[in-house]
C-alpha cells in the first residue's frame, strides 16, 4: 500500500512539474498478437475507421515492432495508443456502440492482449 | 509472410494518408510489472533524468493504469512511451552509458516486461 500512496505523490508531482501540453491526456493502450491466418490489414482499417468516427478519440496511433528481440517482445506485434482529453471521453468511447461492435471483431482476431488505461504523464515534452 | 507484405502496404498507406506531424517518429514502449517492495518512485526519478540527459530523446510518457480490469491488464501496472525522431535516435539512445547502466537497475526491479519498438502511424492527428 505504501508504495502506491508514494507513487500516485510522484505523480501529482511530475503533473506539477510537467506543462500544460497534455494536462489531463487519457491513455488507452493496447498491445496484441493476431491469431495466425488474420487479416491484419482488414482489422486495421476497422480500428482506423472507429477512432474516425468517434470524436471522442482526440489522436490514434500504432505500430508493428520491427526491432525488439523476440524474447522481449514475447509474442506480441502490434501497439494500440488512443488519447483522449480526459477520463470521461475514454468512458464515452469505450461505451460507444460502435466500439462495441468493433470490440468482438477484434477479440476474435486476437491470440493474446494487454490493456492499460492511464492518465499519461508527459515526463518530457518535445522541444 | 503474405499476411506481413500487405500489413506493410496498409503501414506505408497510412503514412502517406497522415500528417508531416511525426513522419517518421519512432518510439519505443515498454510496459511492466515491478517486483514487490520495489520503490517504485526511485526507479521513475532514474528514468525521468535518463531521458533528461539524452538529447536523442524527442519526448517521454508514462503512466500507471488505474482503469482496465485486472484479467485484461495481466498484472502490468505501468506503461514507458518514449519518442525519438528517427529510429538511429533510438539506437544511439539504447547504446548510451546511461542507458546501459539505468538498464540493469530497471531489469533488478521488474518482475515482468514487454518491449516493442516501431515506426508511429499516426492514423488520426489531434486536431
Amino acid at each position: 500500500m505504501c508504495i502506491y500512496k508514494l507513487d500516485l505523490g510522484l505523480t501529482f508531482w511530475f503533473r506539477g512539474a510537467s506543462s500544460a501540453v497534455n494536462m489531463g491526456d487519457f491513455k488507452h493502450l493496447v498491445i496484441a498478437k493476431f491469431k495466425e491466418g488474420v487479416m491484419v490489414e482488414e482489422v486495421l482499417k476497422g480500428m482506423e475507421k472507429l477512432v474516425s468516427d468517434i470524436d471522442a478519440v482526440k489522436s490514434f496511433e500504432w505500430g508493428q515492432d520491427i526491432e525488439s528481440q523476440e524474447m522481449l517482445r514475447q509474442g506480441f506485434t502490434h501497439a494500440f495508443l488512443m488519447t483522449f482529453n480526459k477520463k470521461e471521453d475514454f468512458t464515452a468511447f469505450v461505451s460507444h456502440p460502435n466500439h462495441v461492435e468493433f470490440s468482438a471483431t477484434f477479440s476474435a482476431a486476437i491470440e493474446k492482449i494487454v490493456l492499460l488505461d492511464f492518465p499519461a504523464v508527459l515526463a518530457k515534452a518535445p522541444k
